[in-house]
C-alpha cells in the first residue's frame, strides 16, 4: 500500500505521487489508491495535486473525477494521450504485489493491465516532456467501465470539447506495447422467432419457434467471417450468438424465442453497411438492432501516427475489441491504442503487468515525443 | 353457488351433494366447493358424507383427501372408475355459471372440465348402480393437478392396493364422451452442449455452444414422427422442443448451452426403447432423461372393454397426452379415458363443459354398468 495513502476516512488528505522518478513505482501507487468506477474522487485528487506540483507547465483543468492537463507551446501539431482512472470492482487483487521469476519481473492488482499502467506512463510523460516536438493534451478521465451513457470522455466531448482536438490520439489501454491500430465495430441484434403454442401430445397444432431458430444457427455455422487488411492491419471479423432463451413448460410447444448475435466488424465497414449486411444473411427473420459501436479506421498514413510507429521500431497491428480509439477517430483523429499490458486479462482477478512494458511504453512514447522534433 | 355450501369459516358444515337426480346440477355444486390442490378437504368431507347417505350398499373408506367405495357383490369382474377431486388454481372462473345460446347449454367454471363433470358422473352411478353387471370401484382422489410425487392416487397404490384391483379402469378425465385408449408416454431429455469461452473480439479462440445446437434443431426440424395403430387407435408421436437458454454475456462467446426436448411416444415403445431411439438420434450429443412416464397399450381386447365401447356406440380414438390411466395399465388392468368435455380447455381460464356432454357419459356409463349384465 502507498505509504501516502490514508483511506477513505480521511479524504482531505491527499495522497502524494511521485511522477518523475520511475513510472513502475508510480503504477505501483496508483493500484493502491482504489478508484472502482464512481468512486474515483481520491485518485482524482492525487492526480491533479501530483499535476499542479510537478508539471507547472501545464494548462489544468477538472470535469468531474477527470483531470485533463495540457501544452499550449504554439507547435504545429498536438497529440492527445488519453486513459481512465477508474477500474472495475476489487476482487481478491488489493493491493498491488510484485512477483519476480528471475526471468521477469511482474506487477499484480486491480488496475495493474487495465489501466494505471498506462496512466502511470502518461504522468510521467506530463511531468517529464518539457520540450516536446508536439502540443501535448493529457485526459485522465472517469466511468470508462460501466454503462456508456456516465464514460467521462462522452461528458468532456460535450463539455470541453476543444480539449480533445489534435492530430493524433494515444489512448493508452493495454495493447503489449504494440501499436494498435483503429478498432474494429461491434453490433448486437436480435432474432425473436414467432409459433404457435400447443400441448406437445398434439404438437401438430402448433409452430414450433425453437425450431424455428434452426436455420440462423446454420447460418452461424457456416458463416465465413471476413479478414480485411487495412494501413498493414489485419482486422478479423467474427460473427458470435452469445444468447439464446425460449421455452414456456416441460409440455408445450413454444410460441417465441431470441437468439442474440454479436458482430464484429472491420473499420471499413459503417454502422449502416454492418446492419445492412446482417439483415441480408437473416432476411428470413424478424431482426432488431439493440447495440452499436462503430469502428475506428487505423488512419495511420497521419504524419505523427507514422512518426510514433517509427519510434515503437516495429510494425503495428489490428485493434479487435472496441476502445474509445473510436471516439477520437469519429472526431477525425487518427487514433491508436498503446499501453502496457495483455488486454486479455483485465477484469479478470488475475490481471498483472510486466514491469518491462511499462519501462517500453515510457520509453518509445518519450522518444517519439521528444526525438522526432521537427 | 351451491345452497348448502357454508365457506371455509364454517368448516364444520358439510356441503350437501345430491346424488341421484341431475349429473349436470351435481357438476355445478361440485364445481362451486373449491378445491385447489392440497385444499380438498371440504369436498372430499361432502362426497364422503353424501356416499354415506345415498349410497349406504358400498363399502366407503378415506385416504387424506380421497373417498373410497365399493360394491362386495361377488361378481366375476370388477370395474375401477377413477377421478380426481382437485383442481388447479381458480382463474376468474368462479363460481359456476351457465350459458344457453339455444343452440347448446354449456357449464363454464375452474374445474367444469378438468374434472368435476367426471366427477358428478361418478357419484350417480355410485348412488344409482345399485345392480351393476360388475363389481364396482369409485376412486375420488386428491393432488392430481400437482407434482406427480404428490399424487393421491399414488398414494393409494402404496397404502390400499387392493382398492386398485380389477379387470378394467375407467379414468373420468375429459375425453369429449368419447372412449379414448391407452395413453402415450412422455419423456423429457436435455442435450448439454460444452465450448469454450472467450472474447467475440477473439472469437476463433473459443468455441461457441450454442452454434454447437444447430444440429440438434435440424433432426428436429427434419425428424418424422410416427403414426401408429394399435388396437384399432391411432397413436401420433411428436418430438419438440420445449425450451433452449445459453449465454454468458453479450461480448462472451458461451460455454454452454442446453436443449430440453420432449418426446410423446406411442405405448408400444417402451421407456428403455424410447430412451434408445432418441440417444440414437442425438448421437453426437450429452443427452440426460430428466423426465419419464411411460405410455399404456390400449387393452381393448379385455371382455368388459369391447363391452364399454358397445355401449358407447362407437369407435376408440387414442389418447395423446399421458394420464393415470396409465398407472392402472401398469398394475395390468385395461384402461380408457371417458368423461365430458373438451380436454383441450383444461387449466384455461375458459374452462367449460357441454352439459349434454355430461348427460351422455352418465347415460353410457349406466348402460355399460347395468344392461350389459352376463
Amino acid at each position: 500500500m502507498a505509504r501516502w495513502y490514508c483511506g477513505r476516512s480521511l479524504r482531505r488528505v491527499i495522497a502524494k505521487l511521485d511522477l518523475t522518478s520511475d513510472p513502475v513505482a508510480l503504477t505501483e501507487t496508483l493500484v493502491n489508491i482504489p478508484s472502482v468506477s464512481r468512486q474515483e474522487d481520491e485518485l482524482a485528487a492525487a492526480v491533479e495535486l501530483a499535476l499542479q506540483e510537478q508539471a507547472g507547465h501545464l494548462e489544468i483543468t477538472r470535469s468531474g473525477n477527470a483531470v485533463l492537463a495540457r501544452t499550449n507551446l504554439g507547435l504545429p501539431s498536438r497529440v492527445v494521450l488519453a486513459g481512465h482512472l477508474d477500474t472495475v470492482p476489487i476482487n481478491d487483487n488489493f493491493p498491488a504485489r510484485r512477483t519476480d521469476d528471475g526471468d521477469e519481473e511482474i506487477l499484480h492488482g486491480c488496475g495493474s493491465v487495465d489501466m494505471k499502467g498506462g496512466d502511470a506512463v502518461m504522468l510521467y510523460l506530463a511531468a517529464t516532456a518539457i520540450e516536446p516536438s508536439h502540443d501535448l493534451t493529457f485526459v485522465f478521465y472517469d466511468c470508462e467501465e460501466i454503462d456508456a451513457t456516465q464514460n467521462g470522455l462522452g461528458r468532456i466531448e460535450r463539455d470541453l470539447p476543444d480539449w480533445l482536438a489534435g492530430d493524433l490520439a494515444i489512448v493508452c489501454e493495454p495493447s503489449n506495447a504494440l501499436v494498435e491500430a483503429g478498432c474494429q465495430g461491434t453490433m448486437r441484434i436480435e432474432l425473436r422467432t414467432k409459433g404457435r403454442r400447443a400441448h406437445t401430445a398434439r404438437a401438430w397444432m402448433g409452430s414450433n419457434a425453437i425450431h424455428a431458430l434452426g436455420s440462423a444457427l446454420r447460418i452461424l455455422e457456416d458463416y465465413e467471417a471476413r479478414t480485411v487488411e487495412i494501413d498493414g492491419c489485419l482486422y478479423r471479423e467474427g460473427l458470435q450468438a452469445v444468447s439464446v432463451s425460449g421455452g414456456v413448460q416441460g409440455n408445450v410447444v413454444p410460441d417465441s424465442a431470441v437468439l442474440a448475435i454479436n458482430f464484429r466488424f472491420a473499420p471499413d465497414r459503417s454502422g449502416e453497411q454492418a446492419e445492412e449486411h446482417l439483415r441480408a444473411l437473416f432476411a428470413a427473420y424478424d431482426v432488431t438492432v439493440v447495440d452499436l459501436a462503430v469502428g475506428a479506421m487505423p488512419g495511420l498514413s497521419a504524419p505523427a501516427a507514422r512518426e510514433l510507429i517509427e519510434a515503437a521500431g516495429g510494425e503495428p497491428v489490428a485493434k479487435l475489441g472496441w476502445t474509445d480509439v473510436a471516439r477520437f477517430a469519429a472526431r477525425g483523429l487518427p487514433a491508436v491504442n498503446f499501453g502496457p499490458g495483455d488486454p486479455t486479462l483485465a477484469h479478470t482477478r488475475e490481471e498483472h503487468v510486466p514491469v518491462a512494458q511499462i519501462r517500453r511504453c515510457a520509453e518509445v512514447l518519450s522518444r517519439f515525443l521528444l526525438d522526432s522534433r521537427g
